[in-house]
């Protein structure tokens, strides 16, 4: 690895501590280097405080470090406009840094002026793309908020080396280890809301509440829960969620149930029911809820935690943005334990939906691994 | 990563260049480091051949490097008597080498003598147990062979995200990718026979020869094609294996089958039939299976390449000794489709067979994961 890749890869470690608090901009991170050292950090902490650029000038400061000796190595092009704070340029060139590196282009089509154009008419170097695809996919959030105007969805999946995500009784059993389920948490501690299947809901008669927080950061998320189902039957008011959390719980239903009678009884408890079309691939259209979702509760991130049926469908329609496999090292060898993707008929295994390995990493005894669409990440 | 870390970490890698090529010895690497750099290398190459601590040495010399002005680190403790090739303790001290930092010691029950404690009596500075762990995992092959007599097994699964080794309609249909195909392949190389079931037989007529040979490896390795399988019944002389390759098929079937007429047949042909006993946890006894591969055709590596049922025997029999997935990144979700581990029928999770990731790293689009039984490594 480059010196610069390494400088770089600090700076997307840095932005990946406040995602989740940071909507609806992106995460970003920044570091100043002097002889081949990182020697000041920044990154984005929370919407309306300041940018990564700024934060890495501050701590600078605050070390006594002359910045107009060190290199930026900031993920994401620095804005050059007024908006909840002023131009990140403007802070670079007060520092009297001369040298920056910058991980991706801002394509963001509502941002008026680039920031590298005004840098190096200031006579500042900018070097562009150092890895690119890596910050592409760290604002991949951003841009779909942008591009789309849907809320992030990611899909969670605890499975066995057989691809299963339980035991084959249907009573609730986890595969996975406790370091997983800590992650699981504190990707709920980042989520606006939980979203599973009515079969989950059914089945496993979950809270769906978060019971740790990222740390080093002060804010509080408190996701709420949404539950995809096409029939509001069977859903009964000693339900957890609707005993304790009827006003943090959102339906998604078809149009038809959405204004059936029993979608009234649990608007009168508190509930909220939202009749959602059909998609052209079968099913609730997902992509539609999460869209509603960003626009009448202001949320940013729903993390799936429902059944294979409800993987299967986000896959197919092209609505779980990243997944995120925790992968226990183990085996079943029970074909009745229920299945990571689940209740698709193919004839080949071309059909199969494909995703990229962004990366894998130990997760206490099971493996985390995290993946993006195959398709072209949003926004190139 | 301590220094000590990262070039114990390259001897490793050194010493897996060679695997399947050393047995009935250990896969052994070994760097020569001055000044914080390594500037020699040697790995144990075949049996018979110089053991690492005698090719690092070497790889100096060839290179005008004073060893005496160096460090060893070599991944297993130097042999101290005479075997095919003189003791290796002696090369360290003729090479004038006042430090060896050890992976693991040697705890082969049938070696007389430790190479620790006679370069300590010479005045040597020892170093015991640098990634310990990693490098006994390294020698867990070699432990087998002398602890339990029979064949390493590494079993091999292709698996999608949901678990699936196959289509949903039963035709031979691959789900990873060409790079995971070509290191198969490499695997394949690297082994003395390659096992599959009965079914995989009938349903894929497969021809199971090796189209690759390992980089840097003058060797050519033949693996024989072994077939488990209950029943005898079903297997067409027009199959490829009997027709091209019988004098290199051995068929693993129950003492009663071995015993019938078209064993004799299958022997007629030029096919080896072992009738092996039963298993306890149920099936034919693999394990007893790879002692005799070992016993009789003098094989150390057999690969299997079965389907979910050969798998989970394996699994439960504690013969599986290495797992190597490899993940292709997507989903199916037709619960038609072959899983990687099937035909148990089991109450809870708490019945999984587990193992423990020893890595992760990318075979092109896929991931390739190494996996070990959970148990402690043989001959800890």
């Amino acid at each position: 690895m480059t010196d610069h890749a390494i400088f770089m890869r600090r700076a997307l470690e840095l932005a990946e501590r406040c995602r989740g608090f940071t909507a609806p901009n992106p995460c970003v991170g920044a570091v100043l280097v002097r002889d081949g050292q990182v020697v000041a950090e920044g990154w984005h902490k929370i919407y309306g405080g300041p940018h990564a650029e700024r934060e890495a000038i501050a701590d600078a400061r605050a070390k006594g470090v002359d910045t107009s000796t060190c290199d930026m190595y900031v993920t994401l092009e620095p804005c050059s406009h007024h908006g909840k704070t002023p131009p990140c340029t403007e802070a670079i060139l007060e520092a009297g840094i001369r040298r920056v590196f910058v991980g991706c282009k801002d394509l963001n089509p509502t941002v008026p002026g680039r920031g590298t154009e005004y840098l190096l008419s200031k006579g500042v170097q900018v070097e562009l793309g150092i890895l690119e695809q890596e910050c592409r996919d760290a604002i991949a959030d951003f841009m779909l908020w942008k591009t789309q105007g849907r809320a992030w969805c990611t899909l969670k999946l605890a499975m066995t080396l057989d691809g299963r995500i339980g035991g084959p009784t249907g009573k609730p059993e986890s595969v996975s280890g406790p370091e997983s389920h800590r992650r699981v948490q504190l990707l709920r501690a980042r989520s606006d809301a939980v979203l599973i299947g009515g079969g989950t809901l059914r089945a496993d008669d979950p809270r769906l509440t978060c019971r740790l927080q990222p740390e080093g950061n002060a804010q509080v998320k408190r996701p709420l829960a949404i539950v995809a189902t096409r029939k509001l039957t069977g859903i009964s008011a000693s339900f957890y969620l609707l005993r304790e959390r009827p006003s943090e719980l959102i339906f998604w239903t078809t149009d038809e149930a959405a204004r059936s009678d029993t979608a009234d009884r649990l608007g009168d408890m508190g509930c909220r029911v939202w009749g959602l079309p059909e998609h052209s691939a079968g099913g609730l259209d997902l992509a539609a809820g999460l869209e509603r979702f960003m626009r009448d509760a202001g949320g940013h991130y729903v993390l799936c935690e429902g059944g294979g049926h409800m993987a299967m469908s986000l896959a197919l329609q092209s609505a779980a943005d990243e997944l995120k496999v925790f992968l226990a090292p183990r085996a079943l060898g029970d074909e009745r334990a229920p299945a990571s993707f689940a209740g698709r008929s193919v004839e080949s295994v071309a059909e199969a939906v494909d995703w990229r390995v962004l990366r894998a990493e130990p997760s206490g005894s099971d493996l985390e691994i995290t993946l993006r669409p195959q398709a072209a990440a949003v926004g190139e």
